[in-house]
C-alpha cells in the first residue's frame, strides 16, 4: 500500500522469527501484543462485561457496544448502580442523546422522567479517587532490541507501585490487572479520562451522578474531567457505532430532533445473556514482561516506519491491549 | 439540562459583568474567548484556506470542510505542492479512502495511478523540524479570578520564545500566529499532531510525501508521529465530515469497496472561488492579554462545574479559539 503511514495497534500480524543471520526488524507494539504467549492474557470476567445493543443501523446491521466495568477498589459506587439499572432493564428504550465531535457520545433517559431503580447509592465526591497501596514490585526484562528494560510495575492487589510520568495532569501513573491509573501523591490514584472511558453524567456539585447517564469519550482525551466526573468503565468493541454517530447540532452536541436519537434497544450484564451470546474478551496482563515490552514500545517507535521516536508516551497513548476470543 | 457535564469550548454564552456586591463567576475557557474584544481576533488571509467539498450526504446535504495551512516558515516545502495540487484542480474527483477509529481519516487517490502535477518539490526530512528565533517575550496579565499571570509568549517573527511545559513528548512549548508548536533544545520546533490537524502521508523513509495524500488526525493525538510526519494544516470547520464517517473494515481502517469511498467534489484554495463563498474566520490572537487567561483557564479549570482544577493541561488539549465571521 502506496502513500499511507502505518500505524502499530491496527497491525497486529506475527513477526517472523528471526534467523541466525539476519535479525527480525524491530517489531511494533501491536507486534509485540500479538507475539506475546497465551499466558500473557487474561480472559475478562463475563459479569464484568456490560453489553448495549443499539437498534440496527440504516442498513439493518446489529450495533454492538461492550463495555468492561472497572475492577474494584475503584469506582464501585457508581458500579452498583449501573448493575442495578442493567438488572432492572432500565436502559431498555432510551437512547444516545447527544454526540458533540473530540469530545463524548452520551446516553441515558431524554425525557430526564423516568423514575430509577430503588435503592441506588449517592456516592460521595471523595469516590473519585482512590486509595492505593505502597507496595509492588519492579518488571526486569529486556526490549525487542536486546536493550534492558526495567519498569515499575503494578503487582496483583495488595501491591501497588506508581512510575513517575511526564504529565501536565499527574506525576505518576501505575498499570493495576488492565486498567491504567495517574496519583500526584503516591498513594491515591484515580482512573484517567482516556478514548473509550465510559463516565457518570452528573449534575453541578455535589452531585456526583447515579450511573444513569453514561457517556465515552469520543475524542482526544478530556483529562480536565480526571478527578471531577466518575470513570466506571470503558468500551473495548463496537466504540465505531458510537464516535460514527451524526454530531448533533444542539447545544453540547445535543440531537436537536428527537427523531436523531439513536435507540437503545438492551444493556445487559454479560451473565444475564444465554452463554452462547455472552462476549469473550481478554486483555495483555498489565504484570507480563510482554505488557513491559509493548509499554517500551509505545514509547520509543523503532519499528522500520519511524525516524525518530518521542522518547515517550502519554498515559492515554498507551492503551492496553484487549482481543476477542473465538468462541469453541 | 440535568445529568450532564458542560463544556468550555463549546459553552461560548458571554459572561455576566460583575457587580459591586456579587463577583461575576469564574468564567470557563469558552467563556474567556467570547469575551475577548474584536480587536483581540485575527482575520485568516482567503489564501490560506483549502475548501474541501465532499458529494452531499444521504440526505443531500453538502459537506464543507475548510482546512487552513500553516505559516510560514513551517513546512512550506509540501504547502507550495498543495497549493499546485489544488491549482491543478489535482483532488477533484478522488475521495476518502480510509477512516480508521481514534487514529485518521485520509484522502486522495485511491487508485494511486493519477499522475501528478509538474514540478512538486521533493521535501527532505529535515523539515519535519524548523529552525525558530530565541528572542521573543513574556505576557504579564490577570487571570479571570485576579491572580497575576505570567505566560511567556511567542512574539510576532521574528519573536519566539518557548515556554516549558510538562509533556512525555517535548519539554518546552510554544504559540505562534494562531498555532501551537512543541520542542526540546528551544532553538527548533514543530508542529503537533493534535484533533483536527492536517498531515501528509508518506511511504518508508526517506520519502516525506508530495502532499497529494493527505489525512486529519480524528481521535487522541498520535504524538508519536511527531517530527516522522509532515503537518501541514488543521481543519477549522467541518471536521464532523469526515471524523462521523464509517469506520473502514479493512487493513488500517481503509474502506473495502470501493462503493464505501466518500467523493471529493473540489479542493480549492479559497482565493479561487468566488468572494461570495469564500470562508471567512478568524482566530483568538495568541499574543492576547485574553489568550493568556484563556491558556490558563484551560490548565485550572474554575468554573462551577470544576472540583478539582488539573493545574495543567496538554498542548492539544489547549486548542486555539477560532470562529467564523459573518459576511457583510
Amino acid at each position: 500500500m502506496k502513500h499511507l503511514f502505518m500505524v502499530a495497534v491496527a497491525a497486529a500480524s506475527l513477526i517472523l522469527p528471526a534467523s541466525a543471520e539476519e535479525p527480525a526488524p524491530i517489531p511494533s507494539p501491536g507486534e509485540i501484543a500479538a507475539a506475546a504467549p497465551a499466558s500473557d492474557w487474561v480472559a475478562m470476567a463475563p459479569s464484568d462485561l456490560l453489553v448495549m445493543d443499539l437498534a440496527p443501523d440504516a442498513r439493518g446491521k446489529p450495533r454492538r457496544v461492550v463495555i468492561q466495568l472497572m475492577p474494584a477498589p475503584f469506582s464501585q459506587g457508581w458500579i452498583g448502580n449501573i448493575r442495578k439499572l442493567a438488572a432492572a432493564h432500565w436502559w431498555d428504550g432510551t437512547s444516545v442523546n447527544r454526540v458533540q465531535d473530540n469530545y463524548v457520545a452520551q446516553w441515558g433517559d431524554a425525557t430526564e422522567k423516568k423514575p430509577l431503580p430503588k435503592g441506588l447509592a449517592t456516592v460521595p465526591e471523595g469516590d473519585y479517587v482512590t486509595q492505593t497501596r505502597g507496595t509492588g514490585g519492579q518488571k526486569r526484562s529486556v526490549t525487542s532490541d536486546g536493550r534492558p528494560l526495567v519498569m515499575n510495575w503494578s503487582g496483583w492487589s495488595p501491591g501497588w507501585s506508581w512510575a513517575d510520568q511526564v504529565d501536565a495532569y499527574s506525576t505518576k501513573r501505575s498499570f493495576f490487572r488492565g486498567w491504567s491509573f495517574a496519583s500526584t501523591d503516591g498513594k491515591t490514584g484515580w482512573p484517567v479520562h482516556c478514548y473509550g472511558m465510559v463516565g457518570v453524567g452528573r449534575n453541578m456539585s455535589p452531585d456526583t451522578g447515579s450511573g444513569a447517564e453514561l457517556y465515552t469519550v469520543i475524542g482526544h482525551a478530556p483529562r480536565h474531567l480526571d478527578r471531577n466526573i466518575a470513570v466506571v468503565g470503558r468500551v473495548i468493541s463496537g466504540v465505531e457505532h458510537l464516535s460514527s454517530l451524526p454530531r448533533g447540532t444542539g447545544a453540547l452536541g445535543f440531537y436537536e430532533d428527537a427523531g436523531e436519537r439513536v435507540a437503545i434497544t438492551s444493556i445487559r450484564v454479560a451473565t444475564e445473556l444465554p452463554t452462547a451470546d455472552q462476549p469473550r474478551f481478554e486483555y495483555l496482563s498489565t504484570e507480563s514482561d510482554s505488557f513491559a515490552r509493548y509499554v517500551d514500545a509505545r514509547q520509543n517507535r523503532r519499528d522500520p516506519f519511524f525516524i525518530t521516536p518521542a522518547g515517550g508516551a502519554d498515559i492515554c497513548n498507551i492503551p492496553v491491549p484487549v482481543r476477542p476470543v473465538a468462541v469453541k
